[in-house]
């Protein structure tokens, strides 16, 4: 193979923009060979873009056809599993877009047949993952700067979305046809780096408001509280809602502080480990001495296009993925547990009942708001 | 009366720091005229620095003793009300020291009396509230400027403080001695901005750990989400087992989001009401435009000896106070509704059943630990 022959299933928002980035030269390794959507007004987007390219109706047809090597599916949550289980029983490299699906156990499903094929490459575009920032983060984590985790704050209220975003589509933001709101849609990026970078928490009590700031039937504002198995806690704040906005992420281990804000990382580094300064210091007030200074990256960032690369390098020549397909069902966990405890009104511990989340998400399923379809695609450049 | 003559009751970490303040001169219109402690060693330190003056044992023999005109509460917080309704009831201008007291219950009672003395002067040591930050704050939000309230968020985890802290008296750090942990000694000053800021919230779900960063039975470590009568929502993170740890409190409003950190207060404003944007943009993902920009203050922050100098000059020509008395139960409703969630393990809604917060904190005063007296005072000076 000289080029990696991809399908793109779902040419909506974010599907265009992956079009956009490989038509544009940014994945020298990748060739689309075939796309798939189910709305005539986005097949004629994409003929007008790629004259001469098979374009499906339906992204079944085009796991069917060989028209491709792998597939890059980019349609609604709830198809993401079914889809991907297609593709790799067809021998097809599957990249799955955020969020692996909607409820673990048919992410469950689509894992146990990844499985299966260890000779595919599987991937998630968890593209945050490429962002210099969080990679930096990981490596010193990792490498025990931080000592252990105690405490982790992340506001990320900094998704805006107008009333016009959720009329644009019928399958947006409702329980039938999203499975739910700024949880699935906008943070499965922060709900992955914060499992990459701090494990996954152990309980979970969230917060969830339904509609509070747009007319639509699912969360738009959530407050968590977090606890880890060794002690530490979190809170994680996020939100359509406000404008301007913050994304601001700080972690407390036992040797400083590190805030990682407006794409710079800023490392509160203390000279002495705190759960043995405090024991053994004399004074009463006193802390550990400590430098603050901002931590440097390799400045790269290259988001989808970086993901993709490392799909095709994968396929091609053995490389590593950025984000494994199995990985995606933690972040989802982490969401279905904060849907889960705010419909119950109590925390809920990790692992969680997943056929109970499950019934209680078909229960709000089946009284899921008609929605008409306003068949608006947005250029979400820079969005994510 | 040229000068007020003050009596001071406590001689610990903190009444020997308005000692110092008043002695060294930033306080011209008060005369420190008699004090009291139960240890003899402060009573030896007080002779020393003030020659002359009767030094008691017992707060309520300076209150009989006629020698001052006022008197400043600065004993373990369950005597605030009890010396208070004293000091009232013989005709004493009266300042506590924070907390108001540990349960509402008593500090209602201490309310009642001030009712009955209108011609007293009453205040509550909120020495924060004379912070230019705080204060500019308080004015842009009462003008209008940050528009209405849709999201609180207070990181305040810099209230370190090591094991020997807590050894260092008693009475700290026990449900007897003082009735709680960091929400009833170092927090009351935050939980008055945030309600003075914003208001009281109506529902309060909290997690307190007790002795999770030190060897003691109450809270270190609190997480607490908050709700507000129309529908906006908060967290309050605090411990004294954080360093170098954090002070950031970050309000949005329906014209935008200010951040208060380190003494600075950062304003993005916006151009237009997020909520009328909302629905009229033809743009999914378009914020209104917004320019962020440091807001200038008067640069004053007074602290404890601008809480003293208002008190002298409202009982010698008539000024303002900064913080009445009676405000003081609104912090501590905060707190105690936060305690009382934590031991219920659900939300509590304000106001809430205050024989019931008595009772469960009667039951832990019970099985409360006896420390010994270490009798250590520490300088207290640039810790609150």
């Amino acid at each position: 193979m000289d080029k990696l022959r991809l399908g793109i299933i779902g040419i909506g928002n974010i599907g265009s923009g992956h079009v956009g980035n490989i038509i544009s030269g940014q994945c020298p390794e990748i060739e689309i060979t075939a796309a798939a959507d189910r709305r005539e007004s986005r097949r004629a987007w994409i003929r007008e873009r790629l004259p001469g390219i098979p374009v499906f109706n339906e992204g079944e047809e085009l796991i069917a056809s060989g028209k491709s090597d792998a597939v890059l599916i980019c349609v609604p949550h709830y198809q993401h599993p079914p889809l991907a289980i297609s593709a790799m029983r067809r021998g097809l490299h599957t990249m799955v877009e955020k969020p692996a699906g909607v409820y673990t156990q048919q992410v469950r499903e689509m894992n146990k047949e990844a499985d299966l094929h260890p000779e595919l490459a599987f991937g998630l575009m968890y593209n945050q993952r490429t962002n210099c920032v969080y990679r930096k983060l990981k490596e010193m984590i990792d490498g025990g700067e931080l000592g252990s985790l105690k405490r982790v704050s992340w506001l990320i209220t900094d998704w805006y979305r107008t009333q016009i975003y959720y009329d644009s589509g019928m399958w947006r933001a409702t329980w039938a046809g999203e499975g739910g709101g700024v949880l699935l849609n906008q943070c499965p990026h922060q709900l992955d780096l914060l499992q990459w970078l701090c494990g996954l928490p152990v309980r979970v009590r969230a917060f969830c408001h339904e509609g509070k700031w747009h007319d639509i039937e699912v969360e738009d504002d959530v407050t968590a509280y977090l606890e880890f198995g060794n002690g530490a806690t979190g809170v994680f704040v996020t939100t359509t809602g406000d404008a301007p906005g913050t994304n601001r992420l700080e972690i407390t281990g036992t040797l400083g502080k590190i805030v990682c804000e407006n794409d710079r990382l800023v490392f509160s580094r203390l000279a002495a480990d705190e759960r043995e300064w405090c024991v053994s210091c004399p004074e009463g007030f006193k802390k550990p001495e400590w430098e603050t200074f901002e931590v440097p990256t390799d400045g790269e960032n290259p988001q989808h296009s970086g993901v993709l690369n490392a799909f095709a390098d994968r396929i091609l020549h053995g490389g590593p993925l950025i984000a494994d397909g199995r990985e995606g069902i933690r972040g989802l966990m982490l969401s279905n547990a904060m849907h889960l405890s705010s419909w119950l009104g109590r925390p809920v511990d990790l692992p969680f009942d997943e056929q109970l989340f499950k019934d209680m998400l078909t229960e709000r399923c089946r009284h899921s708001r008609h929605k008409e379809d306003a068949d608006i695609t947005f250029d979400t450049a820079g969005t994510y």
